[in-house]
């Protein structure tokens, strides 16, 4: 059996650790008990990953205490929104729940901002802990207090930087993720090679057979490298202020135009943003960033993940659109974080209207 | 002419100051420069107060920005709702407002709030400024970046912690404001002097004559010291975790519960509050931490200042049900902040049902 890893990030009062390894659920009560220490819990997750898991994690936490609620939404992206929000703060209230109680996210990276956004706003913000479930939420969504919701108008409009108590992974419940969604979490893996990890990158390269076959060894080092990565630049930027978490930005600012604009669900979040890279590092090459062997090499890596790297044409006054409404938009400059080699990205302000449509005619 | 007064209110990287004084508004682009330089502002006010005010403010920030949008509510508790906020957020969107626009918040306490939350969800925090027009958000709610909003079951359930980057407290703006809202923000002037302020206290029980008739000087000594009372207690607890920033509750718990139970709107929240210490004073006597001489002396304050102290009798079960579900309920127990002498209080946990009822006998 694989030994479980543990990742530190250090944000002084609201430091956490997460724990990454095999059968991390059954232990939940040993991980989580000082953060619950017998207060209320309210677990929230979608119908989906509730009748895989929630019977289990309802009887881990018995350990630590006696009262707990389980709300359950229904799966999917339309979850994410403020009316869900609403009814989840009503639903808390009638429990009752109060300002000590603990919030408790079981489920991918829409229950995860889902959740961590209802917490930061019950009674101005209480406690909650992740228990991550899809691939994507794992490297990226659950780590880092990035919380929200979508508007109908644009993706995350609205949230909090809020951060977990901590985060438990158990790669065990990959075991029920389809293949389409764990391929998805995989362009989230490769994005943390590509931005700041040539060696992640390479070793994704040479074990993509064992990782397609989620053999639990390399699963939990990728993850626990990439907790490593977002932790680092998490630390150095909380709250998106320095500039540096935006580099976890790369292939987004077309990836969330492609969600926006085909609307959300067409693409799995992960898909597109791997086409979002490939256009991306399209507008780098345009700009004299990167070269075709960088494209040609990203571009195999997500073909051998067996993710999208095209989108249909047509569209690309629709994507342009929708990028200036995106949130990165600091007045009224347009914003693209673009490699300049493996394992390194700049951040380019406003690269013109022939970059962005040379990226957008390349990825269709 | 009055000297302008200032306020710091020392939190790191969240510090700012209190601006106290005449003709403030006049001079906002001057104050608020720091902290628009250019950017793109909102403004969000009531319908009654934009009458006054909108244009003056307007024009006075014309200055330091080109760029600047305002959107108007409707006045009244009901609009610090969650569905204003999702209406404030698409249009802040629609405008567009981005990361780096700046929120002002020119209105009473429920657009502070309200204007406040709105900044603190849009794309996970922007800045925000509040500019006070009612005594009771001058001295109490526009300091100390309680943010947030009422569900139909409580007051103020959602909501966050988010410090505004100054606070513009122009008295001129009183001019304006009725008698009976005036009063109500007096409560909280009091409630200073009874919590942590024995001079403040006297001082407002010997020139309540002037206080009545608005005179500068004493209306601008009243706010720079209250808001003094208030930073040294945010300072101390900013996120109400120690247990400090609780003392600010004296009169809340039976305040709130009347203003749930009667409706929103039926008494106004220093009406509710004035009430509320009369009947928690009475239970403070009842669990022998004062006696009769500091009730009557209270009471007096209350009258002469020509603030309620009873409200009807008959809602006692409501009352105290209302109370069970408000957001200081932690872990089941019921707390108490209850006076000890003129100028320091006591957090008490469920004093029982016997002083409650004491206490609510008293005040109907």
């Amino acid at each position: 059996m694989t030994q479980p890893q543990t990742v530190d990030v250090p944000l002084e009062d609201r430091s956490y650790k997460i724990h990454i390894g095999s059968g991390l659920i059954e232990q939940l009560g040993t991980l989580c008990a000082p953060f619950i220490a017998d207060r209320h819990v309210v677990i929230i997750s979608d119908e989906k990953v509730a009748s895989h898991y929630l019977p289990k994690v309802e009887s881990a936490l018995e350990s630590v205490t006696s009262r707990g609620n389980s709300l359950v939404v229904d799966e999917g992206e339309t979850s994410k929104s403020l009316d869900t929000c609403y009814q989840l703060w009503q639903e808390m209230i009638e429990l009752p729940a109060d300002r000590k109680s603990v919030v408790v996210a079981l489920g991918g990276g829409v229950i995860g901002d889902l959740a961590g956004f209802v917490a930061a706003g019950f009674a101005r913000g209480i406690d909650f802990i992740q228990i991550p479930t899809s691939l994507l939420a794992q490297v990226d969504s659950s780590v880092g207090g990035k919380t929200g919701v979508n508007l109908p108008q644009a993706k995350n409009m609205v949230g909090a930087f809020w951060q977990p108590k901590t985060v438990v992974i158990d790669i065990d419940v990959l075991e029920t993720l389809d293949d389409r969604n764990f391929r998805a979490g995989l362009a989230e893996v490769i994005k943390y090679g590509l931005i700041m990890d040539d060696a992640l990158f390479t070793r994704i390269e040479s074990s993509m057979e064992a990782i397609l076959n989620r053999e639990p060894a390399i699963i939990t080092e990728l993850i626990q490298r990439c907790c490593q990565c977002k932790a680092d630049v998490v630390t150095e930027d909380e709250t998106e202020t320095s500039g540096r978490r935006a580099i976890l930005n790369y292939g987004h600012t077309i990836g969330h135009a492609i969600e926006a604009v085909y609307g959300y669900g067409e693409y799995l979040h992960g898909e597109a943003i791997s086409i979002g890279m490939v256009a991306e590092a399209e507008m780098a090459k345009a700009l004299g960033m990167v070269d075709d062997v960088f494209c040609d090499r990203q571009k195999a890596i997500f073909e051998s993940a067996g993710l999208p790297t095209t989108c249909p044409a047509g569209k690309e006054e629709a994507l342009i659109e929708a990028m200036t409404r995106d949130k990165k938009v600091a007045s009224g400059k347009l914003n693209f974080i673009l490699p300049t080699k493996i394992g390194d990205v700049e951040s380019v302000a406003t690269p013109g209207g022939e970059a962005i449509a040379a990226a957008l005619k390349a990825c269709s």
